[in-house]
């Protein structure tokens, strides 16, 4: 083991070897997204300086902006006091995060009283 | 099936029948802690106006606050792009989200030069 990666030993893995990942702008706070790790892509993610998150579906790394120029430079990284969440604070290149093209994954909005979710809510 | 609650079919719950769930104050964009909720739970959430989770270590509703008096309310709820991660803006009673007594679970924060993390940074 590197020296350099004893601090990945204080995150606790869960049965999968993973762990959540929220991705929020440094600037405004805005909550970005939510992605998954393993202990490579975190480890990778400080060697960079960038979100490279653990893609469920693709069963690899995934360099976050790899494809679409949306890359996510890290300004902090952060672990809750559990140790099994990692908040990543980062400056969003194109201010989009969304696969879909927006600002933020989180563009659906509950309307409790209808009992709907609303799309691109403001 | 209750009426009121069709939109819970939207979330794309996870083979154990939870979903991720970001609690985020409303006023300031903090993110405060890190939870999960299954479909009992959210509908919860939205008749009672504040946070009520699952617990996975206790394997029961935990209505956050309920021993520390901590409650959140909700002031909205949004859904990510795939439907699989819920993000709740909420007022935060007493300002206090971590069981730690902090502010938000989030104290840790890596010293990537060093290799370790900083408990309490700013």
């Amino acid at each position: 083991m590197k020296k350099s990666s004893k601090w990945l030993n204080k995150v606790q893995w869960d049965a999968n070897g993973l762990v959540p990942v929220i991705a929020q702008q440094a600037s405004t706070n805005d909550v970005l997204m939510f992605a998954w790790m393993n202990r490579e892509a975190l480890e990778k993610t400080v060697e960079l300086g960038e979100a490279v998150y653990w893609s469920r579906s693709r069963k690899k790394l995934w360099h976050k902006g790899e494809e679409s120029g949306h890359f996510q430079k890290i300004i902090d990284i952060r672990l809750d006091c559990d140790a099994d969440v990692v908040l990543l604070k980062i400056e969003q290149v194109g201010d989009i995060a969304c696969h879909t093209g927006r600002h933020s994954c989180f563009f659906q909005q509950l309307n409790s009283a209808e009992g709907e979710w609303i799309a691109d809510a403001q």
